[in-house]
């Protein structure tokens, strides 16, 4: 598997661009992705019980399998904006459509940005003209940078492998930045592969990534209205088709899995005022649920996330979290490491001295593993600090 | 009822005291209260699973139900502390009785501060010597000082009422600050009453009182390890008999909430970078569980607390906040309110105009009121705003 350029349009037959139309003050803020063929799709969608009316469009979508273009903007999420939103929606489906020769029910369409607002439908439409104008084989970066909120840069990635010496490539781009949160898919991610997949296959390839990716991610435990990862592979490679358990599928999950990784940690690197990663580490877990559990107790704790803005070594912090996360609990059984110092030990604290302490969370990335001793589970989660930059910049969004 | 002064003093047969011994930088860190007479003791402790030894030791206590004394430090948890840390609160029990002419069974030991570190016992051993002769029947204040950490002001308050012409009276001190969350009784506070009461009407009254205020409010989202509402009270105004389910025990336990409450806002008011309240009022659920979940999502979300500190009336945030906490809903019933502005009403944004909405954030107290719309439950929680004074105190905490 190698990295190559080109984002979302770095596989064949598909084509991207992304414009400003003046729903954002300023910058791009409408992207639209057209697939050549027509492309199978899969996805995960926000759990929130508030749901803007786009992903109910796209869980229609995701029901029937297969799309050709998606339309996305940024700077308005159209949620809680009821029957006008849901109008809204569609109709986003449908200008995206008649300009590109295609009907509305072919088009994904995905909003992100202040929640409770109308979508103001003269800038859509524009943008979305303007858009379909602008589409081409190396449109992706603009793509990616049309659908940032307060990420401060694009993020994309693309890469190929070969199966039976036919070249596959999956690419992908994405926006985070606040309101992200393990296991809820929230954000937005699209990718991208020419791969010959059934639908099936490529289902159970998109679970099985976003949970080692998208959904091990937190910035700061909120769950969004409007989030999607969404997967479309239009076969344009000509390869054989990839069937589920086969040896093609498990390079094609792994190289899934690879593109999602760095998409989602990308996210957590731009999340908002995030100046330094906090990866927890959870082994010896009874089951997978305790282990994904206290992992996201600690990752989400403010207290852990603000020492390690303040690269403080107040490791009690860590283990209160633990206890919080309700998980049945052996004090004599647990370990605790930050970066590979232990600092408590058989239910004592084993006083590794200030200097080690200090080292373990002076890093760019600081890790902390927990040893539950109870089991063979595991889980991962990688955060951020938490730093006075995110109250600043969520303390004024929409004033 | 009216209010007094003495804090929990003010109740006949009370004595109390705070020192400074050393564990702390600075202030006070070491209280004692005695009863004169042997005390009914009645209490809720942390649900974490990590607990500090001295929470164990106050539940062998509450088993009990009597007590005479209680010890308490602050500047150190005395929490992930293993044998020795059970030693050291068993120590903290035996000096503080040897001065007091007691048995260590009579003698309740709480610990707040730092976690992971052992108890400087011979500072320990000189503040208690100390505190047992400061012990006065003025010490409420020195007692509420001493049991502080990065909390700014001390906590007291003491209310008196009459049952058939016996005044009683119930006097209260806490500390918050941070780590302090609903349904945990994450903090100390010791409240005091020379009511003449029952084990079990107590008991019955503590739990519906702190359901009421120290489970009410919610800082940060977080779960200490050390906190506990311990409730002494000795009979000494020498009046009849309160038993559970009579008139005077619901004066008693009106009497006790007041005080609880008192103290549980005051905890908010001056929680660590709080600067203005939110006030979450949830009605209309189908059940109590459902209402507090969603008071809890929204009174604990970062991007509402933010909004708050921001005068922010980005109200999107609660509306995602109500649909995380996973709570069935109906977009069509549910109503969402800032201060008496409707914003959100049968599935549409109200669009009350900007210069309502940003009168009803800008306020020392911000109240969002949600109703459900799908039953006759409610439920009220106190927090405050996220601010980036919150960061800076969390960040450099122990360095």
């Amino acid at each position: 598997m190698i990295r190559v350029e080109g984002g979302v349009t770095a596989p064949l037959g598909f084509l991207a661009s992304g414009v400003s139309c003046g729903i954002k003050r300023r910058g791009k803020d409408m992207a639209l992705l057209l697939s050549e063929k027509t492309a199978v799709v899969a996805g995960t969608l926000t759990r929130n019980a508030v749901r803007a009316s786009c992903v109910n469009w796209v869980q229609a979508a995701l029901q029937r399998g297969v799309a050709r273009a998606l339309v996305a903007n940024s700077g308005n999420a159209n949620s809680c904006t009821g029957r006008r939103g849901e109008k809204n929606t569609a109709e986003m489906a449908r200008l995206a459509s008649s300009e590109l020769g295609l009907i509305p029910s072919q088009v994904l369409v995905a909003s992100t940005g202040v929640i409770g607002h109308f979508l103001p439908m003269d800038r859509v439409r524009t943008g979305i003209q303007e858009a379909s104008m602008s589409l081409s084989r190396t449109g992706s970066l603009s793509a990616a940078e049309a659908i940032l909120t307060t990420d401060t840069r694009p993020k994309e990635l693309a890469v190929r492998f070969r199966v039976a010496g036919h070249p596959i490539t999956i690419g992908g781009i994405a926006k985070g930045s606040g309101m992200v949160s393990p296991h809820l898919a929230t954000l937005l991610a699209f990718l991208t592969t020419d791969a010959n997949i059934e639908l099936a296959a490529l289902r159970g390839a998109v679970r099985a990534a976003v949970g080692e990716s998208f959904n091990a991610i937190t910035v700061d435990g909120e769950m969004s209205t409007n989030d999607m990862v969404l997967v479309l592979a239009n076969g344009a490679c000509e390869g054989p088709v990839i069937r589920r358990g086969s040896a093609p599928y498990r390079k094609f999950l792994k190289a899934l899995i690879t593109v999602s990784r760095f998409l989602a940690h990308e996210i957590v690197r731009d999340g908002e005022g995030v100046t330094r990663l906090l990866a927890v580490y959870v082994t010896g877990a009874k089951n997978k649920e305790s282990a994904a559990k206290v992992a996201r107790q600690v990752a989400q704790s403010l207290l852990v996330k603000t020492m390690v803005a303040g690269r403080d070594p107040n490791w009690g912090r860590v283990a209160a979290a633990v206890g919080a996360s309700c998980v049945s609990l052996n004090m004599d059984k647990l370990t605790i490491r930050l970066g590979k110092t232990v600092v408590f030990r058989k239910g004592e604290p084993t006083s590794p001295g200030h200097e080690k302490l200090l080292n373990a969370v002076d890093q760019p990335e600081v890790q902390v593993g927990i040893d539950l001793g109870g089991g063979t589970h595991h889980a991962q989660i990688l955060s951020g600090d938490l730093t006075e930059g995110y109250v600043r910049i969520n303390a004024k969004y929409t004033t």
